[in-house]
Formats: C-alpha cells, sequence, structure tokens
C-alpha cells in the first residue's frame, strides 16, 4: 500500500463569508506532484435522526440556498465553539424541532465528499424526547414531517428527499436498532 | 405551505480552479430578507456501484485530499461536457477500475449539503462488466477492492468508509436488488 502522499505547500486561494478555499500541492510516494483545491472543513456538523417513539423518525422540510428548492431531511447544523458534538444535536433539535433528548448517541461519522471537502458530519440518534423549545434564526418555520419507520419506499421515492446524509442516516439507523423494530412484513427488504 | 423564496439579487463572490461561490440574496414569502452563499453546482457527478456478479461490489481505495487520507468507497467522477450520465459512468470505471459495463442503470440522484451546495451526484448500478481500461489521469493507481454483498458490517464498521454517498449507494442498491440476492442469514437486517 502506498504511503501517503506529502503535503509540501498549502496557501488559502478564496475566503468569504462562510467558505474558505486551500490550494495544496502534493507530492506522492511514486513521484508524481499533483496540485488539489479543497473546501476547508471547521468544526463539523451534527445530523440528528430524532424519534419520539419506536416506530416514528422526525424530519424537518425547509428552503435549501444551495439548490433552490424545499428539501426534506433530517435536522442539522454546524457544531459551534465551545460545544462538545452531542450538545450540539440537542441544541440543534430544540431549535429546528421544538424537542429537547435525554438520549443522545453518536452513531456514525461520515463525509461529503472526501476528495474536495474536509468537513465531517457526525450522525447522532436522539431519543427520550421531551417538549423544550429553543429560538433559532432560520428565516422561516421549519416544517417538521413525522415519518412511520416501516415506509421507507414512500420516504425514498419523494423528490424532495435527496440529501446523501439523510439517506445515509436513515439506514444507518434501521440498521443500528436492529430487526422488528418498526419493520412490517412488506419492508422486509432492506 | 409556504411559496419559494425569490432570489433578488446573486453575485460571483469567489472563483477559483475548480470552485465557484455565489452569494445569494432572497426574499422569503414572510417578508424576511437573508444572503446566502453557495457553491455552484456545474455538470454534476457519477458515481457507480460496479456488481462483477451477483455477490459482488468493487469498490475503489484512493488518496482523497479533502480528508488528507486514504478513502474507501465507489467510483465516482465529474460528467465531462458532451457525456450523457451513463457515458460519464461506462467512462469512470473504465479509467478507474478497467472494466466497462453492458447494464448501466440510473438508480437515484442525490444531493451533498443542499443548503450549501448545488452539486448534484447520480447514482448508478454496472453490471454485465467486461474488462476494458481506459487511460485516467490519477496521481497514482487506484486499488480496487472487491466486497462481499452479504459483509456489510465489515464494510460499515471499517474507518475508511465514511463518504455518505457511498453509504447511500449501498444500501440503495441492495434495497433495489431486493430480498435474498447475496444476503446470508447472519445478515438477515437492514
Amino acid at each position: 500500500m502506498a504511503a501517503k502522499p506529502r503535503i509540501i505547500e498549502r496557501r488559502l486561494v478564496a475566503r468569504t463569508r462562510i467558505f474558505r478555499v486551500e490550494e495544496i500541492e502534493l507530492a506522492f510516494s511514486n513521484g508524481n506532484r499533483r496540485h488539489f483545491e479543497r473546501i476547508l472543513g471547521g468544526r463539523g456538523s451534527v445530523l440528528i435522526v430524532p424519534m419520539p417513539d419506536a416506530r416514528t423518525l422526525l424530519l424537518v422540510r425547509e428552503y435549501a440556498a444551495g439548490t433552490d428548492r424545499y428539501e426534506l431531511g433530517f435536522p442539522k447544523g454546524i457544531v459551534e465553539p465551545g460545544e462538545d458534538l452531542l450538545e450540539a444535536a440537542g441544541r440543534e433539535i430544540r431549535e429546528e424541532i421544538g424537542f429537547g433528548s435525554r438520549d443522545l448517541r453518536l452513531l456514525h461519522q461520515v463525509s461529503l465528499a472526501p476528495g474536495y471537502i474536509q468537513h465531517e458530519t457526525h450522525l447522532v440518534l436522539a431519543r427520550e424526547l421531551y417538549p423544550e423549545r429553543a429560538p433559532g434564526d432560520e428565516p422561516e418555520p421549519i416544517e417538521v414531517v413525522p415519518w412511520d419507520l416501516g415506509d421507507l419506499d414512500a420516504l425514498l421515492t419523494r423528490e424532495d428527499f435527496t440529501e446523501a446524509r439523510s439517506i445515509a442516516a436513515l439506514f444507518l439507523v434501521r440498521r443500528f436498532l436492529g430487526p422488528g423494530q418498526g419493520v412490517s412484513e412488506q419492508d422486509g427488504r432492506v
């Protein structure tokens, strides 16, 4: 297996309000040199799968500026300075869906596009929910959409459920919960 | 349901060799105005799940500049000018794993982070593979890693299998293939 390439030079080539783009020059173990650009990662984000009971997921539907459409997915947000991952997850769901959680569990860590983006997203399962609203800064109210865990076919065919991280989280939570958890005969596959 | 916000202004705030960052000002239906930044999308990419037989997936392991580590995932690449999605998929697997495909099927379209990134990735299942190598431009040879579809636990726990799109593709292909396809007793869940 090849040794990891060495970063021999790095420079910031763009800085906007929220993005930093870095150009790096790499020396590969076989002697090849290449320039790459990448978006730097910051503190990472949390994506939360809230389950008010063993059969129900809480999704959110909100406007997404990147794709310029309303998107259905799980609550998510950037980890703020001074908070750990589970604190960030608890804060995000209080802000976005008006529930806190007494059982927050880190499930998995995913990357977005590791060739180009340094950002990491931490998938968190939130159970034992209780009502608690914290003020968020969304421009319009977020629509909370409950979904039955036994009805994933309908969710996966929705045109507004497109986000790779939400799809991955959905399946990883199902896998974590194990067989028999909210799975009907019809939904036996996957 | 709220009407979609109007984009009332847009301007390019950064352009690097591969990224374009746009700032947009939006007017929401409730009167609120907000600025957002987003990374523009281009032609999109394809991510391919190659299956030389009904039980086997072909993964690739290569250096990822964004996260500065070797990553295991499915072959992927940007759609080039003048090619459609399945042509792009066929080209990418000939370049990356040395196989062409006589059965390319578009399975799903996913977004990366729709709040911030316009990019779309098209998930393609490739079967009926035949040996054909096309020259690629990778700085070092890509390692091809076959994986048994019945052994997903081991794959999901690997520290280098982190990419949300690859995880989503894995489960969507399993779901598409249906029950009984390469699923052992032990792997009955999911």
